[in-house]
């Protein structure tokens, strides 16, 4: 294991957190929130100070840099990441408990959502907080890592380095090289984010939201992370800007390569795949069977039609904004957000859960084990998108399911040690393994986290960090074999 | 397709059913139950005559039968099967609507002990059709077909054709042949299986039971199937009975294979296998922690310890049986035993479930997997018991979950339909695909299946079936390719 390399790169991690804690920091001085605003200055310099520090371990690093450093390099970046991260709101005092402001601050950067806090905006959380609650998972959505990439000049950095941390930073089975280079795959991915972003703001703006509710609303959307800064998240405001949200938390759960096809003008190309078909397919039919399901809770068709559509949307990409209290609806509703909460986005895009891409791979397989049961000569390939799918891939979908299946079920058990009731802690472990943020019950849209204890907290927190991961880089850090020399 | 090779199979399954009509029919005739006695007599011609005629279209059939007849007789077989076997409820008006009807006597064949009826003992059920329920448990628990392959002579039956129907009916990931001779490996398990039968009516009877009852408690044991004909299921039996009982459904959870390795005299073998020594580690392990969760409730330790050994035995077996309303204990039990019956029971044995063959390949292709994540240029097998396991099976292990978690969340979503809590339904679903019976909620111990919607009830209907068979078998009679010329 190269550990000089792997030091470079969180010390790098740290430099740019470091970068990133400055507009929070402004916004806290501006208010005048001192409190708040040291925090802030505190942890930029223990964020330098940490950086500087690992850059000195990682000096004349040697070359050599495999799919292990990559895995292990994403699995402790991003905890680095989350314990510097998690220092404002410990230091702000607006968070006291460290096991708490570090599931906020992960619940962040991983893009879930769920929330500690009992509420926010009524609370007394200042607004630089909340920035950099909603910030965290605007940066963690497209990931650390690939901003790294695109922006910084590492030495020494070969292509198969870009393509090892890109692979373990980045969500899907298979993810494609947007052009030949990583490292423009990474400006151009970023590129995307960032005008997708500015184009929701301008969208919030234009429906009379305030330029802090927009930035923190836009960040929420683009990570698919789901942090409100009002206590009644989405529901209080106007159904204008209630569908601009739905339509945008939709479009970042898109696999990002749908848009570069736009952009070079394969429009046919783009809706061709069958992905996209799926994903939008999945969410009309989840959205007017649930809309029939709620219509005698609403006054019309209409209004029904719209909580069904938020609803889904926020579910399906695993953002979890709300705009009514879902845990209130009826059995077939919530089954359906269940069976979404897994599902989740596309692969490529900032949602989470299993996504997509390999529920298309599954059904297909499974159709295909079929067949070849009953004509066992006949041997058959799977394709999407016409092009064949190696079996290879087919395998490492199916071993991927095994290992959700496994740690979600051990997940699950370690939980209800709390004795909370059995749809809390399923839905509580899917919200977190997923990124969604709410579940049901007690971790509904209306109630938090706060209740756990902290050794469950301890799990989902590793809950979080493996959905966003997509499981291994956080497994391999218990590998015996990633510590031997 | 050869469908007049399989028109002779459902032939034959039907007469051996008619043979098994017998014994419910002299009791019911025994006791004065005149309306049971003649709803046997009628279902006995039924079934001879359909026999008959499924002879008839089955004569002349040309050799050749294959992977794809096997799994298509199966399916068909036990339809049919399940069609004629539900007829004396109806005849005898003990149940009235066909679906529940047929309900019922799935619920018996495939092992799981779901009911549609509120109570058994003390409603109108006479002891004829109380025999019948119970004895379909038997029947269905080492399989009708294996029974066949035992004893009927099939003319134009080779060893492929035994093998093909065999693996098609047996539970388990990697049915062995323990001899050579498939039609003589039948024959062991279906030895085995009576011996240990009688053993366990032998057991109760010492303990004061009636005959009547030992027989019908014994056959739900050894089948694994869990109907009871007691209005409180086990619970008002004395401690000694429930104990024996306890133990004799872990003895049929057991792989049947290490039976015959102890009747080899090879002892050693037996106890370093690697699933029996999972099954009782998760057995010993869910019984002590559920014991501590519930001490409070109970009187004594002793108390404690006795219901948490058999409900943990009931479930990880996927019998059903009850001593106490485990749907009241608290979360944690709850989560365990919800988990247990995901695991099921061993491979090669009467229980249900994913089979902890199947985990034990799952633990291990995970860890694999992670290593090799690390090391990509090493090549490890993957060994059971000291042998590899090719990744043939390793990929269909995996294959056969995805399946599993496909088929289970469509089911869950379409029994929602109904209305049901979140915790009603998935458990529902959980306890009819893994055959166990009791869930938890409206589903749970002192519940029934009465209140869902003939549609749901044919969703069950299809778990109940595709979980005794392991999926496949139903699976294929939906594929258009089982249908072409």
């Amino acid at each position: 294991m190269n550990y000089r390399m792997i030091s470079r790169i969180i010390a790098l991690i740290l430099a740019v957190e470091a970068f990133f804690l400055l507009p929070p920091l402004a916004i806290s001085f501006a208010d005048g929130s001192v409190a708040a605003g040291l925090g802030f200055v505190y942890t930029f310099f223990i964020a330098l100070g940490l950086s500087g520090l690992f850059a000195l371990l990682g000096r004349a690093a040697r070359p050599g840099f495999y799919a292990r450093e990559g895995l292990v390099s994403v699995g402790l970046g991003w905890i680095a990441l989350s314990l510097v991260g998690c220092l404002p709101f410990l230091f702000s005092g607006e968070i006291r408990h460290p096991v708490d402001a570090l599931f906020e601050i992960v619940s962040g950067f991983t893009t879930t959502g769920a929330s500690i806090l009992p509420q926010v905006g009524v609370g007394p959380q200042t607004r630089g907080i909340l920035f950099w609650r909603s910030f965290s998972h605007w940066l963690g959505g497209m990931g650390v890592l690939v901003f790294l990439l695109a922006v910084v000049p590492i030495s020494g950095r070969s292509d198969g380095f870009t393509v090892h941390l890109l692979r373990a930073e980045s969500p899907g089975p298979n993810v494609g090289k947007l052009v030949p280079r990583m490292r423009r795959t990474a400006v151009i991915l970023y590129l995307l984010y960032i005008v997708l972003t500015v184009l929701n703001v301008v969208f919030l703006l234009f429906g009379g939201m305030n330029w802090f509710e927009a930035l923190c609303t836009a960040f929420g959307t683009a990570g698919t992370g789901g942090f409100g800064v009002r206590p009644d998240s989405i529901a209080g405001y106007s159904p204008y800007l209630q569908v601009v949200t739905a339509v945008f938390m939709l479009l970042f759960g898109v696999n990002f390569s749908i848009y570069y096809l736009l952009i070079l003008g394969r429009l046919k190309d783009a809706l061709k795949d069958e992905e996209l078909r799926l994903y939008f397919g999945i969410v009309a039919l989840a959205t007017l069977t649930i809309a029939v399901n709620i219509r005698h809770a609403f006054a019309g068709t209409g209004e029904a039609l719209r909580h069904a559509f938020f609803t889904v949307s926020s579910i399906m990409t695993t953002t979890g904004f709300a705009t009514v209290d879902f845990d209130r609806w009826p059995a077939l509703s919530k089954a359906i957000l269940f069976s979404l909460m897994i599902v989740g986005a596309s692969a490529g895009s900032t949602g989470g859960g299993l996504k997509v891409a390999r529920l298309l791979q599954l059904l297909k397989s499974m159709a295909r084990n079929i067949r070849q049961l009953l004509r066992p000569n006949r041997v058959e390939r799977i394709r999407v998108n016409g092009q064949p799918v190696s079996e290879q891939i087919l395998d490492s979908t199916n071993a991927y399911l095994a290992t959700y299946v496994l740690l979600f079920v051990g997940s699950f058990l370690l939980v209800s040690l709390d004795g909370f009731s059995l749809e809390t802690n399923i839905s509580a472990v899917a919200a977190c393994f997923n990124n969604i943020g709410p579940g049901f019950d007690i971790v509904g849209p209306t109630g938090n986290y706060a209740s756990y204890s902290v050794f469950s907290k301890l799990i989902l927190i590793f809950d979080m960090l493996a959905g966003r991961l997509e499981i291994f880089p956080m497994l391999v850090l218990f590998a015996p074999a990633a510590w031997k020399r």
